[in-house]
């Protein structure tokens, strides 16, 4: 069975609710898997990092709706990017940028809403009773397209092709190096204020045991470049390699983005001594 | 795929799962959208809201159980409702009264507990094991209730024909106008503090950059009739018509009903200038 | 179809989006019921409670994948144990120790993290290429062995039969009564503030209207023994048997956690007079 990926920051609730409803409204032997519905909301750093390290997971030719979309309502545009093994629909925003960049992009298509809505419109009666919204693209515009794509309609149809250089590009990984002094981005925090960074771990090349200065906030904090969170003493700090290879910081039995006071997008430096 | 669809003021945990493993055990083949889990706790309104805003993004002949039953272990009546394009199960509370009434009903029937444990014992060994109880009609009653729907069981067995007199009627639409004065309920505020109001905002006549006063709670509060939150400056509040067509207020960048102090079910009038 | 139940502490987000991702990597056509993800973080006590609740809900020769685990990364086992109606995976922290003794045990395994790794690189491609974590054994050791199970593969070749004294044994029912002293511990808190405590109501055989006093903390309040909470007034304490058989405390209209200021796993008596 084909299966649906579905990544957004609508909660679990009556918003993803209803995208699954329209996605099985015109696809209706496909599966969906709600990858994330809790993206923190507005987040397109946080949900680029969940797509990037949730989407290796899923079945290949699964097709992904990624749905971070603080530009709804704008001219942003709405996007297809088929890879090597995926299909992604998301805003046109960088959301989707790392993950399809590294699964290598094969083609790009805009999706121009005026020829969707009107092939939904023709093709399936559910869309003739239904008004279209500017402020709710995930089940006007994402949730139907997905679905066509898992019936393998002719999108030429409701679409133009056009190439890498006319998306957003978001970099996750983002890093530089000054002497001893490297500068990140916070990109992700977890549930129990594990800060995740811009960088996989070993691009960072710390050394294990290794001590270092978290400069965030004009303030400096102490840290353990470690590998459990029992390599530091509770309420200290550790800099350790996440289960996703990226470099992230936590406080043992404690709350790092509380400590620390950052958030989404925020700079970090660290000084490696 | 038969698809069974769930709302639900039982929130995303093992309340919902079981209700999930129930239907399981009865319609083997059929496919469970959970729309939504999280209507506010014992709140009616919001959950009518909810279906009626839902259903019809859901594939025709689906079943859809709702609960929001404040009032088990009471002597109100379960409910099936037949409509045009769907079945509707749920406590006889008003919960699905608005949703039916558009679909257009065509038949009801009130379920006969003990006739309902009767067949489920007799027919499936599972409900032998486990006791029936007082508290929870979700998994002893609504559940198994749309899995033999789904199973197209003969229903006559364990319920008897009611009419549309004997049904409690709950109204979402509700307002009156008298003057320059307009009187509306709170029937739902989503998670970004968004109150929704007991109309269509197209049934409220209002002019697209009018100014109105809100009073509730003995205040009063300027807002602007418009179509996009930046239609007003951060911190001012904006009466619109949502993406499912009702009347809704919210503040650019903040929080109207922490603003305006509201609940689900209170009043609220608007004087149009 | 066949099914498989999943309870974990991961939350409603990609952790549990991810297992899923993984499951259906290598069992295409199996059909997932998410009983509850919202286990609280890390209490094995209450997952061990939700368990010995709702798996007898789940379809017979279901899988059940259980995830509340402290103790990943330390030397603490894996273990599959099949039952005369269920198979349990699991951490061997005594989740599923009731549940499983309740079914009847037939066979016990420990999954061989090594030879698992092995079977899964050498039989799909998809493990070839995503690195194993020593933090996230949900993605890397549970899932993959549920599917394995589903897809009834030869599960010899990466586990060894090991025996009931091989596991760790966590009692959920554990209550000791001296003269008219009960004590018992706080199993489960639910969103309301309902305390649910280790005990079967019935076992505690104590009379419906009568009065106890209850001591936790070193404070002692009164509460009755009732049916429903309206045998109390508001704000008083009911002790009485929930929906599924077990000894709970509530408030009535209030929040008895809160009351009594307990948390999971603490000590709890009652003084029946």
């Amino acid at each position: 069975m084909k299966e649906i990926g579905i990544i957004s920051d609508f909660g679990y609730g009556f918003y993803s609710g209803i995208m699954k409803g329209v996605i099985k409204n015109i696809a209706k032997d496909i599966d969906i898997i709600e990858i994330d519905n809790n993206v923190p909301s507005f987040s397109v750093i946080s949900g680029s990092y969940i797509l990037y390290t949730t989407y290796r997971y899923m079945p290949k030719n699964s097709i992904i709706l990624s749905v971070v979309d603080p530009g709804v309502g704008t001219n942003r545009k709405a996007i297809i990017v088929k890879t090597r093994n995926y299909e992604f629909v998301s805003p046109d925003n960088g959301l989707i940028y790392e993950a399809a960049l590294e699964d290598g992009m094969l083609d790009i298509y805009q999706i121009l809403l005026f020829e969707l809505r009107k092939y939904l419109e023709t093709k399936y009666e559910f869309f003739k009773n239904n008004k279209f919204s500017y402020t709710f693209h995930g089940r006007d515009v994402f949730a139907p397209t997905v679905a066509l794509l898992a019936n393998e309609e002719n999108i030429e149809r409701f679409t133009k092709r056009i190439n890498i250089n006319d998306i957003v590009k978001l970099r996750l990984r983002d890093f530089s190096r000054v002497g001893n002094l490297i500068k990140l981005n916070v990109i992700y925090i977890d549930k129990f204020g594990n800060v995740v960074l811009s960088s996989k771990f070993n691009d960072l090349k710390l050394r294990y045991g290794e001590n270092i200065i978290i400069k965030v906030n004009g303030l400096e904090r102490n840290a353990l470049v470690g590998k459990r969170f029992a390599d530091v003493k509770k309420g200290e700090l550790i800099l350790y390699e996440n289960s996703f290879g990226f470099a992230e910081i936590a406080e043992n039995q404690g709350n790092a983005s509380k400590t620390l006071n950052v958030n989404f997008g925020q700079n970090i430096s660290f000084l490696s001594l």
